[in-house]
């Protein structure tokens, strides 16, 4: 639940497989390893080549699954499963996927990573033509296109749907004969496929999803790809040739897990880069490096290595904070109760520390965290953030509710620094960040094919219903469903 | 969970109320009492004239508002219900009706009571032309014609979309400001009108409900009729003006409660009064007069005052059946253990039994009902049943799985009566049950405004999906939806 | 859940079994059948001769047992079970039995229904020894006697116990290879023996549990006996002769199934031969007879057929009334919202209507019984209840929290009738009573060897903690466990 | 859950407060920062100066208060809790503590850390003289010799009681008006004391607990010692003079929270200096450290810094993995899928890796570790244990099966490097181990203050019921009681 702690959730991950025996039981595995991306629901549809059979709830994996026999019910050789992160509270089941469409001619199931920047648009045009929508996802919108055109066979319809949809995203489509994987023509979600010993494939948000059960990485789904698996093998297709990588550089800094591989690079090589160069650009006379576990172990290794000073363990974080924690009383808060991160009095105390955080969003935890290591002895605490100031909201899966809430965007630094009560704080260059990360194949795709626009305003795609000015024209229902990130 | 003895299953109750506080909380009461028409999934959705409000969730209303904070959150001053019987076993959340859907210009709910006789036939028009369904319900439907003719007019695109569906329905829609009832043109199913004392409305499958939430009765809703409730009271239109009353027998033999009041006809009056006539049409020479409780008490006791006989309880029922109930093994069963009917030794050793029970369906709890008096010592046990042979299925809302399970459909009398092994087995005749219910204003209705085709085929409507010989045109998934009620 | 509207509740029922396989399985069933005499909490603890196996939990058994494996869990081929009702909420689950107690020389299981009537005397007695009480239930004090004279052996310790503990009470005890059953002087709580086919033996509270797995009935227990079964039968010992029967008439008028058939007499028969000499005792002028249900039904048909006035359902009960039930609003209630009885508008208006109810204990029910008729049109509602005017507390295991809510303890018949609002209002006497149950062989035991205790005060046994002025010597929370009942 | 991947499991933390509003609520914050000494069972016992109020369950702290209304109801200034590792699996509801018990004289509530080595001796002398348990705990044990000196006055009882049981023990009591702790005469399991701003005191397991309720460190417990907090203040005493240090070192090497300070150390600090130890006494040649998260890290990071080889993170731990996880098939698992341990290939692929660990058990993990990281591409992995090897049970309060489970117990180090599947495998030497820990105040304690007999088979106390020989006396409950250690 980093969720409380930062502020910045991704919305959710996938995993598809197709051609093995126990199909779900794998995805099951595999959706384990990418909880991370999403802890409020989750699902897997599979088949077995004459029906699809569902299970999704909302609550963590083991939660929904939590009865064994509703795993085994999903019998068949293939399988899509999905986890999320859904701001949308009370009665989301119905947002809760994979979803699960039943046609006369076919049943289709849908999942997907990422948020599309026209939605709004589409589906009010889809709305006064008759359709009648199920969720308040997004992801919903895919299926109502493919049905508008289906006419024209599924492949072609998806195509065409495919082009009309804006945004970031990686859908998997489950049908009962096939797998279908797309990405958009950014590449701005990771996706990745991999194979089994025994030929089946598999596709997934990240690739320790293939890790887990045991499947050689293939490649990376490339931007504008439309991928078929079916009982011939891999079918490598594109929607589109207008592409031009520029995969969130979030997924590095924060998201992905960090034995995942992207794009060829470990994420916690990444990491520890960004610590390495965070290091060089600001050096710090101190007595040692802590890191905000766990995320920001890595780059606070980095540091350490890279300034020489010992890197120790300040902080620890608890195993055992559940959702259905008693919050504590303010104050009992105010008394510096914080049921997730602990200071060690016995490794800060009278020392000068420096903190190495991956990111900072809203600045409450950094805060915290200054007055957690102050309470508990430290003389002085530098806050080294190893990312960019995050300034601008992200249209395309990442949840930040509303600009205003992005301290950077509203401080400047020396402003920040006093406001969270450190020492010092400073943050990692863009350029740096691009250095650190490195992604090999990225070509002549600007940023190095990273989407940096979170730190320079700079946005790969045209931004549609985010635009400024088309917040006007919004009834309440719509504004809502547009979570309205530029106020 | 009549399901288990009787085989027959009414699909759904449904309440409705405008323009009164605790609306949701009325509606909670007015479910209540009409729990017996489904157990398997309850919800309400309510309006606070700017938005609406859904709960539903499988199982019995008292455990799906389990948490009473679920009620609470359903504010607003009006308010939609609906307990429902469901075929289609497990994850049929999405089936759980309210049905809420959202559009941009307006969310509108949907609680149906009934079956519609097309819906195979449109469901499959409308996904072509570009629908997407996401319940397996027929009820899904209308809300999909309304939305295909929506530039019309909400109430005009209703009023066509209401010519287009067939069977017997009543359906209750909820939007932001206005409450709408509407019967099927024969009033196959029961709905009526109430009143609060502070002028509120409140619409109901049965007058029990009326009675529990203290509304006075108004009118039965008739068949064809559009009602509109809003801010300016209640307005009585109609869809179609070509009518016929012809309601479900099978709601005065045993779906209704006896307190209910149908058409004028107290239910448990008419029930006795089909004691009564089954006395006179067979006349046995017996001990007593026992009924098969809860729902045959009122016929038996008519039987007995009729007869003379002494009224007695022969066979007691448990108050304590839940669902997970561990069903014996079936040894324990051959053994007679049975966990909802008992004998009452100490009444019926070495007596002659008359047993009236109020229809004889599958009869393989008549089979089970004479073992038990036998194994308690009854000498002679005769079975008298308040209605008539049950040989035709029901396509208006009755679940009867397929014509096969029908005992009726394949044996005569005294078949039956040497399959469930008693002294004599003998019905009321059709002609009989008119009498005993006697609707006041059925005027020159056929059957005396009944629908009485389980007895003699003679069905009120066109059957389109169930038509012999349209089977052989559906698919799997389409033969599935439409149960193969004529196999 | 009588309780709600008796006020009036038997403390537990039990269940034993002893040589067959399925023991466990069976004593379920036997639980089943005896729920009426507990719903708060249920267990079975088996045997396979050298261990035994417990579960128990707080709801009912069908919640208790919702997980199948707990119930397989409890193997072997002897098993005792015990249904509950108890008073003190919370954290009960330590109270629910049977108890299982581990010694190094071997297990014991105890389960009981009853109260003692020198529980807190021989607690205090017991404790300043040494003694660590695990509930705050009486029946626990039996094994620590047995404890502290252990050295003479099990069976004398258990006898001398016996002999120490007064009061109403029937015992079952398992150990691993011996089933115990135990009964009080008085006989004031039933227990009754029966054989399966395959010659295993069972014991249970009511008749109704040997039926349901099909076990022919042997005997009663008597007053003072002990039975032990083991290997070699049924052994029928006693631990005291001075004994008296003196049944607990509400067995007979309120608690017991009616078709349990007790010391020779099936208690639907005795209820119905009660209203029969209502009847006589009190004929009225009236329209119809109604019984309350679903209790006074037996007693309403009896008082029909005796006076020749039609039998009616003029009230009918909700199968649906759960535990988690919202409670009406005080203002709902006013309204007449009642959830658990309603009355058949269509059956009382305008008439002149006899209601027969076994029993009146705080008024409560009857006042709204008389309300709620009124309100469907009655024009003259008539209360007859089967049974004396309850003026005593019972100290044998009938929950009456204290004689202060008992209604008959402080008004006049006259005033009763006009505080519950009805035109008149008639008990049965207690001569009438008694003659109406009968018993076979009660022998030269006074008041027919019934417990009429409640009615005139002469109790079969010395009160001991219950005496008047014993109160005064005891700290607030052993007034607690006495529930203080005279006051 | 280490307890899957370590076969080690502390068995319960403990806290106490007294006199301070929202006692209960202080006491889930610092039950929450114990949470990792058990995860079985958790429960609180509040007081309120005239009553003792308890809630307690199976299962983790935020399970066991998911109804907040549960702490709710623990009201009072003065609390204590408990949280539990039980071996005992299904109905161990009893064994949950805080134990109540009430008494005429007064309510007490026992909470307990460690393990009794006399335990079944008593048990068995106070059954034969009439005692009744109702827990299989030992910490029961404790409670019967106090009442069965309880005519001596409460404090004299209890003295007289601690100097009869045995083995390792940290007590909490409450009665309604004090909280008392004791600790055995070596100190075997830590116990300290910390005030609040308001003067209120706390007594915990560890120093974790007394931070985040702010609470400031006072003292440790001392071996011997009797505390009394009560209205007047803290009283120290002690029940026995003859005391010697021997805290059990696998506090500082496993269990123990890395923020927390034993005896003026602290736990992280320690692990710190057993990595450099470790370093110093088996230098590898290799191309990076790794730790195996979470409890290696320090040690490793120790190792690494001594060494000046690179910190990575070859291993990620998910945070993900439940209790009701669905296992892996055999087939996937040997295929490699584990759940909670992932190697980092794009670290380790084609290097030569150390992996630090704490400790080895059974070496099934080791053993695991050593797989996936080879399957990941590592070149080399040697495995260094921040411990010496376990060859001995600990009968203290630490869950070891048997004997028959400790891996160093029955191999030699290169037959364990051989099994284990490493190429190298080295052990931090007892010495070592002490020098490392190094407690300031340990006088002339054997083993510098510490319990090293899992290492070197020198028990601090005489072992009674684990004596070899002494086995043989008991019978088949006893000696499952008493967990066959030994064998």
């Amino acid at each position: 639940m980093p969720a409380e702690i930062k502020g910045l959730n991704e919305e959710c991950g996938v995993f598809g497989i197709f051609g093995t025996p126990d199909a779900s039981q794998l995805t099951y595995y595999g959706l384990h390893t990418l909880q991370h991306r999403g802890q409020e629901g989750a699902g897997i549809v599979s088949s077995d080549s004459k029906q699809l059979y569902q299970h999704r709830d909302r609550g963590l994996l083991a939660k929904v699954f939590a009865d064994p026999n509703e795993l085994k019910r999903l019998v068949g050789d293939s399988a899509i499963g999905h986890v999320r992160y859904g701001t949308s509270g009370h009665n989301s089941i119905a947002n809760v996927q994979p979803f699960l469409f039943h046609f006369h001619d076919g049943d289709v199931a849908l999942a997907h990573n990422g948020n599309l920047t026209n939605a709004v648009t589409l589906r009010r045009q889809l709305e006064d033509e008759g359709a009648v929508f199920q969720s308040d996802s997004d992801t919903e919108i895919l299926i109502h296109l493919v049905r508008k055109y289906i006419k024209e066979g599924f492949i072609p319809a998806l195509k065409k749907s495919l082009n009309i949809v804006h945004g970031g995203f990686a859908f998997l489509l489950l049908q009962k004969d096939r797998l279908i994987a797309a990405l958009d023509p950014n590449g701005i979600r990771p996706l990745c496929i991999g194979q089994l010993e025994n030929g089946a494939y598999v596709v997934a948000s990240e690739t320790c999803a293939l890790d887990i059960v045991n499947a050689k990485f293939v490649r990376d789904v490339q931007p504008g790809e439309l991928i078929v698996i079916d009982r011939d093998g891999l079918h490598i297709d594109h929607y589109t040739t207008d592409t031009k990588l520029a995969i969130c550089s979030m997924e590095f800094i924060y998201f992905a897990r960090p034995d995942s591989i992207i794009h060829g690079v470990t994420v916690h090589n990444a990491r520890k880069q960004m610590g390495r160069l965070l290091a060089q650009q600001y050096p710090i006379d101190a007595d040692m490096v802590i890191g905000v576990p766990n995320s920001s172990l890595s780059a606070a290794s980095g540091y350490a290595e890279e300034s020489g000073l010992p890197y120790e363990m300040g902080l620890i974080k608890s195993q055992y904070v559940a959702r259905t924690f008693i919050q504590p009383t303010q104050a009992l808060r105010e008394q510096g109760v914080h049921l997730k991160l602990s200071a060690v009095r016995g490794v800060v105390a009278g020392k000068r520390v420096i903190v190495v955080d991956d990111s900072l969003v809203r600045g409450t935890t950094s805060k915290q965290i200054v007055k957690m290591l102050r309470h508990a002895g430290a003389k002085e605490v530098h806050m080294l953030i190893a990312s960019p100031p995050f300034k601008f909201p992200c249209f395309y899966g990442i949840d930040i509710s509303t600009r205003s809430e992005l301290m950077a965007a509203h401080y400047t630094v020396p402003e920040m620094r006093d406001l969270i009560g450190a020492d010092s704080l400073h943050f990692l260059s863009v350029d740096n960040l691009i250095k650190a990360i490195n992604i090999p194949d990225a070509g002549d795709a600007p940023y190095g094919g990273l989407t940096v626009a979170y730190f320079n305003g700079d946005y790969p795609t045209p931004l549609y219903d985010y635009e400024e000015g088309y917040l006007k024209s919004l009834n309440e229902q719509e504004k809502r469903a547009r979570k309205e990130r530029l106020s």
